[in-house]
């Protein structure tokens, strides 16, 4: 006798237990000033359109499996092997592979807060996230990341939502604490933090990621990568899908990759912005943590009133009406009185400055 | 006291026992003649460099995380809605999610032979593999993949390696007798089989993957699909990255896939060629199973012996140093004694064909 289809029934315990990632939203009209996802505000380098229409015509053949030129201009700049690094299909992907792999008891560590995706991947992978928590200073104790004694912690540095970046020598003591893998997602570093890509001479237990998606504008293309020492590269391509990165998004990285002059200077408008809004918070006297990321995560108050949460939503309300996305975070003591602003172009900030003033009027 | 590095133990066992996928050689230079892994020999509609092309400039933004104007296509195209689909970076992908969500004791069964990914994706969930072995006549035996009690089995239909599709009578009747996932992998069924796809409206316990790789002539843009019911879609949603595919994959995808004429001609083409090739494959004595796809699983012999393994061996060696590329799987009886041909363009069958037949006169 057929049994009655019960889904749940059906479905891996830790997987109907998972709660999924929320992505910031993604208007797709074209009138939204949108400063939600931390995406570059200028377009990718003009040589990715030129290398992509010429890869269109062999789209009908797998892509190379395993993205090699991409691994070895990615080494070549970093005084690395080919052998060194592997190429995601996003970030996002890899972090994916790392747990899969490397997932074990007693769980996986990650400070709090961070990037929201590191426990839907923890726990796809059956395993247990393990929380360090910050306090306000958002400062990094390696000793309390020692004490988690997790297989693999994640360290966001420069941090997300917060921008504050963490000292290569902290990383070093990290490292120099820990049996597991620390896995430093550097998917800001270009914004001015300080890698940790040369604590791979000492260090086998390290895994630096970055992306693609930031820097060099290509969000849309999901691409990213890792560079670690070769046996853990090995063992990370071992549970990558052989054909994770399709023809077109390994020449467009490619071809942004190589555009180092493109890629600086729309770095350095970026960075210039940055400064001018970070200047206006100040006048306003918000509290802002020193950013090395393309955002900004600030403490808003009206003349008077606040910090605090109610005026944080109020403003993200508010901008959200004029038609301008920022991104709130309701749910931890640490953020819930912050917005978190992406760095757009200086007429998407000051149409952004513009809303924001005339909310603090508006008593 | 900090540890030596070991690899090993920081590694989750499963993974470490993992045999990972072997794709078919994907040799970059253009002189070859490339039969040996089931791709289009014909480019994509000329509609998809155009869609391509006015979505490049959009890369700076994230995808459209749910790929939904292609669900939406894919739905209306089978009479079903957007809920009804899920779109994957490559079906391998879509397989990957299946797993994730579903794979659990006592384990999940596929038939042998078939498509090699299964225990790789499989062996990640950490799951068990259950056998189901075909003879010689390829049949397929519902109560035998009833009495696996496998809470996922994969079945592709039209097989690969060996080209035999299964009725739809056939599959409803395996849905009948299992509790389990059927998955039926149809990413060769454009060329000749009988779709699962009706039955959705019968079975919960039906997801039905497709890909774009082949009939769409899309294999290195990497965009496959599943359909299902919703509550199915979204459970395997919850284990999906949300942008999983990339922007240029999506609008590409979707206007292959509206370009029905295009997409007709050239499946007419292959139909019309595999006919004319498995026909000489009949003159020279050669067995063939009836294919329903892209490629003809042919047991090759010479006047007067075979066929045997060294006879295909012998085959496949002398068309490799003749710069064709062919498929031979050495590991299983059912197989050994067999080549499998993707099925080119006239002109490459051609040069197939006379390299096989100077091998033959080579006694």
């Amino acid at each position: 006798m057929k049994k009655a289809f019960d889904l749940e029934a059906l479905t891996r315990p830790h997987i109907n237990a998972l709660t999924p990632y929320q992505p910031g939203e993604q208007p797709q009209g074209s009138d939204w000033v949108k400063l939600n996802t931390n995406e570059n505000p200028y377009p990718a380098s003009p040589k990715v359109a030129a290398a992509i229409a010429a890869e269109v015509g062999k789209l009908r053949l797998y892509p190379e499996p395993f993205s090699l030129k991409l691994r070895e201009a990615i080494g070549q700049r970093h005084g690395l092997d080919a052998a060194n690094v592997i190429i995601g299909n996003g970030s996002d992907d890899i972090l994916n592979l790392i747990t899969t792999a490397f997932a074990k008891d007693p769980g996986v560590g990650h400070t709090v807060p961070s990037y929201s995706l590191y426990p839907v991947v923890v726990g796809m992978a059956d395993s247990r996230m393990i929380d360090v928590p910050f306090s306000r200073e958002m400062k990094l104790y390696p000793q309390d990341i020692a004490a988690a004694e997790a297989s693999v912690f994640f360290l966001t540095s420069p941090n997300a939502p917060t921008g504050v970046g963490f000292s290569r020598s902290t990383i070093r003591a990290v490292l120099e604490a820990i049996d597991g893998f620390l896995v430093v997602d550097e998917a800001y570093i270009d914004y001015g933090g300080e890698t940790a890509i040369p604590l791979l001479q000492e260090f086998k237990n390290l895994i630096v990621v970055r992306t693609f998606s930031k820097s060099y504008g290509l969000a849309g293309l999901r691409v990213g990568f890792a560079v670690a020492v070769p046996e853990v590269i090995s063992m990370l391509d071992r549970v990558r899908d052989v054909y994770n990165v399709d023809r077109l998004a390994q020449a467009g990285a490619l071809a942004a990759f190589e555009d180092e002059h493109y890629f600086s200077e729309r770095r350095a408008d970026v960075i210039s912005t940055r400064g001018r809004v970070a200047e206006t918070f100040a006048k306003w006297g918000w509290f802002t943590y020193p950013s090395q990321t393309n955002f900004l995560f600030t403490e808003p108050r009206k003349p008077g009133s606040g910090p605090d949460a109610a005026t944080a939503l109020s403003l993200f309300e508010h901008l959200k009406r004029s038609r301008i996305l920022i991104r709130y975070f309701p749910k931890h003591p640490l953020t819930c009185t912050f917005i978190r602003v992406s760095i757009g172009t200086d007429e998407q900030m000051d149409r952004f400055l513009q809303a924001t003033e005339q909310w603090m009027q508006n008593v």
